[in-house]
């Protein structure tokens, strides 16, 4: 078996595919070979032998016969001899694996020199400084990479110890300014820096030197970081890297050398112009140690126009050949280009739209590939507000990235204050310890949310992320002390009216007012869009609880709400007087007074949503929290309220006492509360049918799907379905007129998934519950995780947060589960979902791939779920 | 086909086996008929028609000629005309469907009679008297149950209001003081009542009145009540009721005849001896009536001793013939006996038990059919306590039967008082709102537990049971006022030390000290649980947590211990102070240096209970409740606390405030601790395995399980075990000594369930914890489903409560996928069931079937999992 490929002098033994060999680099650098592009001649040594390695301990005799092999081969291409002390060959050896992976060796330069043989490097190169400076590099490289001496220049590295005392010594303040004397001196310093901290002499044997940067390299895939790693990202641990050997070129001899990093098209904007930086008579090393500022690629043309145009042509021909945007490096050496390095380029969402749109359009790609270009997620950061990536901004503290986009405003810690002062324009932040449901308008009201308490899921940020509205939760170094309107973060304390920025996409807390800039929707993103829905099978419903709301949904493609919950209705105004006479009434008589006061508020909202709808289906859920969710809890609330129902206080305190659950969670909720009052029931279905009636009486398309939430025994459903039917017919009777409708259920508990055969007898349609269901499943409570969740995720417990991203091994089998025997009972069962995860371009695919009819999530989410739904229809 | 199925003159058309068709009463007489017993002569109408005649409003011609064929044979058995004016059959009507059924028509006696034959009757039996109170209660029955007047006597009943009329008219207190005259008086009215009420004549003609008495049957089957039921007890509805036509003999014709109702053996002691009553010269309805006293059935004897061996013979042929213990009708007409219906007899559970026993020994059954003759929920009767069945008492209020048992003691409000005064021998009964795990110390030393809220499975109803203590739960007529130290139950006040009495049996709660009856262990039951041991598969261990409660476990004959909970261990005597100190130490070191203290004490523990199951495995689950059950919640306790620990009050309530959830059931506890502080675990499993070497180097066989709790995903159960066999191997290396041991895990999330084959490549057993699998699976927390899941019952929305009995159809379809899943790893996997439903005779058997290895319960339910086990057995 082959072990060592070699490639130089146009012919390489790899190429592009033989990634899982060569690794990433060595693959792309033997297909440049093959290409004829100019790279410097070497050898990669196959990432199989790297598992060998670390088994054995050893490299086999037979490889070092094929390493010897190939170094010779590369002396007779560069025409030296490796080790020659008058005109030696130098080579770079780089770690290579299929996945970049922080953690590993990254690289050795000029391998092969010696006492001896820098020497010879200075007579040839008629350059001392530049030998020595290379010599002195070297061995600094070589201790700290290959032999593991002071890290990578923390203050204890003995390496920059040396060189600060040699500045001192020699009066100067530069690196640059020492003498080539004084770099030969200082490579013998570095030289007994080694002997001492290894017991051993620093190896001058350019063989050891070669071989032990090899080994150094397959040892460093089993650091703890690269093994964490790998953990993390699910890489797996018998991959191996490979070994990159090189021969070394020069961009550091001379006014016509220099180096450089471009991407063939602006990685920012996407615009198709080279887009880099260049350093004239440089190595690579001098940028990243920031000695001087690199110039823009573009003057690169003046110093070196040759060379300038070369690598024009350069990458012409490999974003041609790949058909991908690459990010280069690149060395001049004595007016001569050399590629480096070749790979695909990371881009912001923005440049992804561009590039794909434009190279679809330039007709280098098709439009099927340039819809798989874009990351779903990414476009993310096109739909709302970002912190403007050019502000200096430091952040006060960090919270959970829960609802992205950016936001400025004065801290408002009430919620009453915040709708007061939001309606009346001004830009507030409402701050609490944990949101309830009756923050709602304040919410609403304000610019922004940030709470010290809950997880991802929580209330403030779900109900954030439905209303696309930046919000930044569980930032737990925030103390929150309402009763004193301030908080406080170490010591920091932040009153009522000051200024703050959070920045919703990264957790981002900061004091005072950040510039932000706006999102944009280009035509290239809607062109994107157009392609994606041309592809995609699965349907994109939002879910939106207000006309508003469903009226921006249907900007971002939005075909239907798939969720339209009704309890956030009930908080505005007076209407949560209604709701309170209600839950307090303590008999069907008092409960249905009240109800008859919210039937044409709800009536009235409900026909803002068909009209906004016009053609598309709409499920409303009916009542789900509960009851006590809509009371208030502070002493001084309760007795304004039982004066305004003239109830003693007494009494009242003894209602919500009883109201109160131990799992509110798992409680009097859903349709269990459709069932003890079924007049709640018939209320909402009488505003559902009176305004499909109403609004279908102007012409306007409408149907209605009512859901049935909480389900987990068919009868449940049988119960409620009969109170929404027998409404409906009664409603039809007296408008004379029929409408459409469907009745169905959330299946968001474990016993409707295991039961999904019998409750298909009923229900006319599905939609997944998954931020419930998900709860159930792991018996997680969203609201409690927060404090050993993430902690779960960092040990690789859990290899993703199940909130965010459905957890396909256990919640998706119940779901694929509920899935067949829904279908089993009912083959032409409509099914959707309309948890959170229906906006996660992940969990997207696997809903595409288990045969659901639809997705519904926020409307901000729709675009992404639309793009998730091309791709996973192009994956099958 | 044939629909009537005549029976008489010793030969009968039906048997035994065809209770489908002909009912159960049906069934028994025609096969009592076989057998040459006398049974008045009839004919049963099949089951099958009701449905038809229900569908098409009518009986078809074809049966109605097969009824007048029936009719004719049974006219020429008798000897006697149907409608004969002089001489007429009279017959009754009764419904008769193969179960049992309340709201179906019952009986109507007499049909034949009319203003005619009456005299016919009077003057052939020569008894006016007779004759006329046959007819006027004919028409009252007829009325009532055929034409639905005034129901059942109620007030309202006319029927009742003319008698009373007539009573006063005539001047005498006692409907038998009328004389024949007046009772023909009142026929006569009766028969105006009929008219008036049904706008048309009372039905003269005979053939009119029994063909609308049997369609009144058939009708009967749909009525609201019947319909309900069935519900409810799951009886299909399309079986259908037979009726069954009979001629009429008579008790009430003078001294030579009676009545009676007898069991062929005791049904309240098991005593083989005929056991019932007698009543000289009447109608199995002046029984019902009350008019007068009936005799003990051995008095008569001395009245008709001819016909009382001969009802002995009876008896015993049907006890041969059956091989059942009987519950027979007769009536003696003129010294001829005539047996009216034969049926299985209802029993106690004592009785029982020593009827299957004894018939066993008589050689009437084999063992086995012993064993399935003894209702296994039944055998709680035996176990505990009970009121005195003779003791006339009132409830002041009823609760939910919590956990079984009876128990008289002086109400306290407060744990620590239950722990002062009990451990001084004072009998308290505790009473609290609901308890909390801190309550556990007075739990143990109270006589019973008295909560106004919580449901079947709250705390205080586990903790109980697992206890065997009386538990009444959820009384919500109850307000518990602790501050005042008294309770009111609807304006009944009960102080602190007044004494009550209750009934967790029942769930009955009653002022005062009601007289108890103690268990008794009875050697035939410990005969019939050898019987059922050597037939069951299934392996029996129990819940214990202290070396007390495992011996108890033993007695009732437990193979081991399912679930031994760590966390009551925590907080006798001073021992919760020091895991409070843990829990506030907010560092590693500090937990540590509390958790040394609690090792010895834990270690002591689990010493004691590995010597009481020397030899039986022992499952001990780690720690499991959230960190916050352990710390108080009273204002005064805090101060105490903070004192204690020397933290400031407002740093303490910090505390307390972070670590208080939303849904503490789906919390931060289980597994979730062990990965957050390893410490605990590395305790916890120290103490068990320094206990384990030291009881085994004392010569106990010592087999510990080691459960990990609420693992959803693997890795979370990898993460627990290394600490677990790290700090094994340890303690080995330390003891010079190993013990074999098992790790496992607790199957109570719906995610283990259906990722089994992924925790079965970790787990060496796996245990059912369907208390919590119910509550994830249904979305449904136990502390709080009390308000509405009573309701869903009573609905029939569910068909059980799923705490008490699995519910199969969901909870168990997941323990079914899980058990499936685990084996396909791990074809040995040792799998068990430790929740409240390893006692529950029908949740057994499931679990039989699904082929667990063994199921676990709280001591007291041992016997019954014993003898359900063996019914599964045989069921196979």
């Amino acid at each position: 078996m082959k072990h060592v490929f070699f490639f130089g002098d146009g012919r390489a033994e790899g190429n592009a595919q033989m990634a899982d060999e060569l690794g990433g680099k060595g693959a792309n650098i033997a297909e440049m070979t093959n290409l004829g592009i100019p790279v410097p001649p070497g050898f990669t040594i196959s990432a199989e032998l790297c598992l060998d390695y670390l088994k054995e301990g050893k490299l086999p005799d037979p490889v070092r016969a094929e390493v010897n092999e190939a170094m010779a081969r590369l002396e007779e291409v560069v025409g030296r001899k490796f080790g020659d002390e008058n005109d030696p060959l130098l080579v770079s050896v780089r770690s290579g694996a299929k996945r970049s992976m922080p953690g590993m060796m990254d690289t050795v330069l000029n391998i092969g020199l010696n006492d001896r043989s820098v020497a010879g490097l200075a007579a040839r190169s008629g350059n001392p400084r530049f030998a020595y400076d290379s010599y002195r590099r070297f061995i600094q490289m070589y201790g700290e990479v290959v032999e593991g001496i002071g890290g990578k220049g923390g203050a204890d590295n003995p390496f920059e110890a040396a060189i600060e005392a040699m500045k001192q010594k020699a009066g100067v303040e530069r690196d640059i300014d020492l003498t080539p004397d004084d770099l030969q001196s200082l490579a013998q310093s570095f030289k007994e820096i080694c002997r001492k901290e290894t017991g051993q002499a620093f190896p001058d044997d350019p063989w050891d030197q070669v071989l032990s940067a090899v080994e150094a390299v397959f040892k460093s895939w089993n650091t703890k970081r690269a093994v964490e790693y790998r953990r993390i990202n699910r890489i797996p641990n018998d991959m191996g890297t490979a070994v990159n050997v090189m021969a070394m070129v020069y961009g550091n001899m001379g006014e016509d050398c220099g180096t450089g990093v471009v991407f063939t098209r602006n990685p920012s904007s996407g615009e198709n112009r080279l887009y880099g930086e260049f350093l004239l008579n440089a190595q690579g090393e001098d940028v990243v140690a920031g000695i001087r500022d690199p110039e823009p690629i573009e003057q690169m043309k003046d110093h070196l126009p040759e060379a300038y145009q070369q690598l024009l042509d350069t990458c012409h021909l490999l974003e041609q050949h790949y058909q991908e945007m690459q990010d280069v490096e690149f060395t001049v050496q004595r007016g001569t280009l050399y590629m480096l390095q070749t790979r695909t380029g990371k881009r912001t969402a923005r440049a992804a739209v561009r590039v794909a749109v434009e190279m679809a359009n330039e007709g280098l790609i098709d439009r099927r590939t340039a819809v798989s270009r874009v990351q779903a997620e990414q476009l993310d950061q096109l739909l709302h507000p970002a912190v403007d990536p050019a502000a200096e901004v430091e952040a006060l503290t960090v919270g959970l990235p829960a609802s992205p986009g950016a936001a400025v405003g004065k801290v408002v810690f009430d919620a009453e204050d915040a709708v007061r002062r939001g309606s009346e324009g001004e830009a507030v932040i409402l701050v609490r310890r944990e949101t309830v449901a009756d923050d709602f308008p304040g919410m609403v009201a304000a610019q922004a949310i940030l709470t010290s308490r809950g997880g991802m899921t929580s209330h403030a940020a779900v109900v954030a992320r439905g209303m696309g509205k930046c919000c930044v939760a569980g930032a737990k170094e925030i103390e929150v002390d309402e009763s004193q309107a301030r908080f406080s973060v170490n010591g920091t304390v932040v009153k009522e009216n000051d200024w703050i920025t959070l920045d919703g996409s990264t957790g981002r807390v900061m004091l005072g007012k950040v510039p932000l800039v706006e999102p944009e929707l280009t035509d290239d993103f809607r062109t994107l869009m157009s392609w994606a829905d041309e592809i995609r099978l699965l349907r994109v419903r939002t879910n939106a609880d207000t006309p508003k709301d469903a009226a921006r949904a249907r900007e971002f493609g939005a075909e239907g709400i798939g969720l339209c919950r009704t309890e956030h209705m009930f908080f505005e105004g007076n209407r949560i007087n209604s709701m309170r006479e209600m839950i307090l009434a303590g008999t069907e008589a008092g409960r249905r007074s009240a109800l008859d006061k919210l039937l044409p508020m709800q009536r009235d909202d409900f026909e803002g949503i068909f009209r906004a709808m016009d053609g598309y289906p709409v499920t409303i859920r009916l009542l789900d929290p509960p009851l006590h969710e809509f009371l208030p809890h502070e002493s001084a609330e309760l007795d304004v309220l039982a004066r305004q129902l003239d109830v003693p206080r007494a009494k009242l305190d003894r209602i919500i006492e009883n109201l109160t659950e131990a799992n509110p969670m798992l409680g009097h909720r859903g349709c269990r509360l459709g069932i003890t009052y079924p007049e709640i029931t018939e209320m909402q279905s009488r505003a559902i049918f009176e305004a499909a009636c109403k609004v279908a009486a102007a012409g306007v398309e409408v149907h209605p799907e009512v859901m049935v939430p909480l389900v987990g025994e068919v009868e449940e459903l049988r119960s409620q379905e009969k109170v929404v039917r027998e409404t409906a017919e009664q409603v039809f009777a007296e408008k004379k007129r029929r409408v459409e409708y469907l009745v169905g259920t959330m299946i968001e508990l474990p016993r409707a998934a295991v039961t999904a055969d019998e409750i298909a007898e009923v229900a006319e349609f599905f939609s997944f519950g998954t931020n419930d269901l998900t709860q159930t499943v792991f018996g997680l409570s969203r609201d409690d995780s927060g404090r050993f969740l993430p902690q779960y995720v960092e040990k690789g417990i859990l290899k993703i947060n199940p909130f965010q991203t459905l957890d396909q091994g256990g919640v998706g089998k119940l779901v694929d589960m509920a899935v067949k025997l829904g279908r089993q009972t009912n083959e032409r069962l409509k099914i959707g979902i309309c948890g959170e995860h229906g906006g996660d371009a992940d969990s997207v695919m696997f809903f595409h791939r288990i045969g659901l009819n639809y997705v519904s999530c926020s409307p901000f989410r729709v675009p992404i779920a639309r793009l998730a739904a091309a791709q996973a229809t192009m994956q099958d």
